[in-house]
């Protein structure tokens, strides 16, 4: 088959690679369209430990069931796979297992490629008309979703009475949007440096997408989604947050400075890591974009697989006003 | 009146001092005991920019009532003051609202004195036999009886299958221990290096107090109160706190060093600051203070208020053993 090998830091390779053999209680997926992930980049940057070269990367996929129970059938594929066995599950937090396995990461391979293997379980049935880049949404829209509604129980009043800011208009940020107007939040705040990127929030319905001098005022925000994870944003949720106020912190960028520790603690501020999604969240975001509940997702474009190394050049260079490019083998 | 004066950084003198007059709403407090807080030796080594000199500080305080309606009434003083007109009281945390007042910060004075003024509202009736020294105990207790609770809320599963971790045995510290303890938490580690305080915790009934080197393994707290919030305690945390755990930041030190952030993130780590208490939780540690439960309490040491400068120094010089020293007007 062919795939997209990261053969070393910033070289990705499209090559002809064996194709997997589903293992016990797996099936093969031919994939259909696979996004590429914040994650993603950082790996092929040469950031992560966790995905030694040479790897093929890629979780976000959507595809067609070649073999297995569900055989035939069109699916977005969980690419989290959580022992139920675990203390973690017993606690309904599956995905904080240490023995959680995720496509891209050993012993998985990815789905930049023609076909990937997955655990039957991981597989949920969408409908024959839906697009696969809808379906490849599945995945960053279910990160964005258990960060917004972890961060609401934490919270702990009504979204609808609470105003909600969004730091970073990639991907996970514009989707913590959309959730979060899903789940009826008051007012909901995007800021985004990129004057691009906020034009296809407004696209997308966020009506107060905002450069980041153009925010909402400090001690205000009751709940805040830092989709970025750098210093400045860290600065900025620790600034803005209201007194008893909750920061989710879902970015994974080196360093760990701009926490104003002093104010967190005297205006009882929560920050809480977001990571995953549980298989019941998953299952629910599929439902909800199956029924069409995140507007028209026209915040992505595709792009060949085989064009892969390009937009990743392309990402880099800043040349990409979609918040998601979505490869298709 | 004789008062205890801070009349600049380390220095406080024993002098006479005209004697408050009880405002609208407001009772006069014959001080029986007052406390040494932390945040007192803070302010007393110059480093609270909200506590001017010269000021008299305490605010740990129960006596017998001169005036109004509780007229010769033995009480717990509350000294926070929060106004129940405003959001943060109607949501359920008046202790938030930016217009809370504490006895010891201006406009009001502080306890270190024979008379002290404060709203009627904020006496909490105690019963004619409790001694002193307790009911001035309801304070620091008060505010460990919040951060417990406040990160068993965050927490969101039951105490009794939870192990507890507190870092620090000065009041704060060994005061949460015991909340926890009285809340049924399943098993509960205080971390101390001073070992005179590590033998008042055991003496308290903490059966786990450990010097650093010897606490819980790594990624196995479920909830950690850090009374200390220095740079070392907060990567502990940070190091012990399991998956999906809670950590409570109660300490004022200046510095934010120390916190992993990717951890955090990646293990969907809580922390939260604190900061006080709500009027309804002051009550609640009264009620229990006065049925006992919360031991025997003979990690406190009484000295007259007119040795209050040899025991703040004896304090700072690290000569005492006690988790608490208060003093008698």
């Amino acid at each position: 088959m062919k795939a997209l090998v990261q053969t070393a830091p910033n070289t990705l390779v499209y090559r002809d690679e064996p194709e997997p053999a589903a293992m016990e209680g797996e099936a093969l997926v031919r994939v259909e369209a696979v996004g590429i992930c914040g994650s993603d980049m950082h790996a092929i940057h040469g950031h992560d430990s966790r995905r030694p070269t040479p790897i093929i990367l890629g979780h976000e996929a959507a595809g067609r069931v070649l073999d297995g129970p569900l055989a035939g059938q069109r699916v977005a594929v969980n690419p989290l796979w959580v022992p139920m066995d675990c203390p973690f599950a017993r606690e309904g937090r599956p995905h904080l297992s240490p023995r959680r396995e995720i496509l891209s990461m050993p012993p998985r391979p990815g789905a930049f490629a023609e076909w990937v293997r997955a655990p039957v379980e991981n597989l949920c049935v969408i409908p024959e008309d839906m697009p696969a880049q809808h379906a490849a949404l599945a995945e960053p829209i279910a990160v964005a979703y258990h960060a917004a509604h972890h961060g609401a129980r934490l919270l702990g009043r009504p979204l609808p009475g609470a105003r909600c800011l969004v730091l970073g208009g990639g991907a996970i940020g514009l989707a913590a949007a959309l959730v979060l107007r899903q789940a009826g939040a008051g007012e909901i705040w995007l800021i985004e440096p990129n004057p691009a990127r906020r034009e296809t929030a407004l696209r997308a319905g966020i009506a107060l997408a905002r450069a980041p001098e153009d925010g909402p005022p400090d001690g205000s925000a009751d709940l805040i989604l830092d989709a970025v994870g750098s210093a400045a944003t860290r600065a900025a949720s620790c600034r803005i947050a209201r007194p008893g106020g909750v920061i989710v912190h879902a970015g994974l960028l080196p360093g760990a400075d701009g926490l104003d520790v002093r104010r967190i603690t005297l205006q009882e501020i929560t920050l809480t890591g977001t990571y995953c999604y549980t298989p019941a969240e998953f299952r629910t975001v599929v439902a909800l974009l199956v029924e069409g509940r995140f507007g028209a997702l026209d915040w992505l474009e595709t792009r060949p697989l085989s064009e892969g190394a390009q937009a990743v050049a392309d990402i880099d260079g800043g040349r990409v006003a979609a918040a998601k490019i979505i490869l298709i083998p």
